[in-house]
């Protein structure tokens, strides 16, 4: 596949994005990219190629205006393309993740959760519902959703996943510590939270 | 800072070691490259590429030895090595990492959780209690704790980051969506979540 923007650009950039949301609210009104360089301990140099990607030019002495970046990394990244998901595992990640109000400013719009366990059916967190598993279908259907977010435990990560795509799923966010095997057609992104904390580790001789 | 592994090794590396374990769980003796590369849609040259770095050679035809191939990943990436952390934010994120078991298998630790909020000190999670947070420079000292997993509300996150330092942690996990203004002398990890999340939705046009 053809990356339209490299994973790391895009990583930087939402950076960039919550930056420009603390000095907006701060009334901040410019932002040069020496100081973004700063916060991030980031080459400014790099800065500038990331912001001249959006074609945006800062003025002379003063630098970008924060609030038209953050309207261009927004346009740019399509925080404005509502993505419906459904989250499949209500346990306590499952959970946090539903209450995260954030999500929303992004585009990222989780509609219900899904659990086996009587106990949790009919809860409703955040203005979302636990459903049975077993309505997924209909409801992937009446929502349009395409997105699930897999969150069960590991031991049950590839059965429902196999469910999730006869279900028309067709991408999943994997927070388990599992590989999923799936067809080509069906995208896993791996939430891989031990690969980044290692990434760390290793790198920093922790 | 040279990186001793890049990061996108260490990830995949992480990945191949969860297929490892399926296997060895499902008493499968030898993994091939094709069969890694399969599961993760990835080109098989890669996994070789990624493999030999471990100067681990498969047999010819039957592939590597899965166990000793997973112990080779575990020796690379530190997983024997402790990592004792603090989980700082006892809301749904951090409550849901202290209650995640799997970490420990990779060498990190959580001792401790801290909170504000007089109704959750005391508590205990998965053997792990909530203490206050005016009690963590004491307890960093004891546990030598130098990592803080950082998961307390955006409007907080600079507050306590520099709290977190004057305490003596070297290390933080920043599992907020902000970007923390620290000294050069301070590692911050972000975990971008919303950043992973739209690599995935950018590039896949989703």
């Amino acid at each position: 596949m053809n990356k339209i923007i490299s994973d790391k650009v895009i990583n930087r950039l939402t950076l960039y994005h919550c930056i420009l949301t603390d000095y907006i609210e701060k009334n901040i009104e410019y932002i040069s990219s020496p100081q973004i360089a700063e916060l991030l301990h980031v080459d400014n140099t790099q800065v500038r190629k990331d912001i001249a990607l959006l074609k945006y030019k800062g003025k002379c002495k003063v630098g970008y205006k924060a609030a038209e970046l953050k309207v261009l990394i927004e346009e740019t990244l399509r925080f404005k393309t509502v993505k419906t998901a459904f989250i499949v595992g209500a346990g306590n990640l499952g959970m946090a993740l539903a209450k995260y109000d954030n999500f929303e400013a992004y585009g990222f719009k989780i509609s219900a959760l899904f659990d086996n366990d009587a106990n949790k059916i009919g809860l409703k967190l955040n203005n979302k519902e636990v459903f049975s598993l077993s309505e997924l279908p209909k409801l992937a259907s009446k929502f349009d959703a395409k997105i699930a977010i897999l969150t069960v435990p590991r031991v049950y990560a590839q059965e429902v996943t196999d469910f999730l795509i006869k279900s028309g799923i067709k991408y999943i966010w994997n927070f388990t510590p599992t590989v999923l095997n799936v067809s080509k057609d069906v995208q896993v992104w791996n939430e891989n939270l031990i690969g980044n904390f290692l990434q760390f580790t290793v790198n920093h001789g922790v």
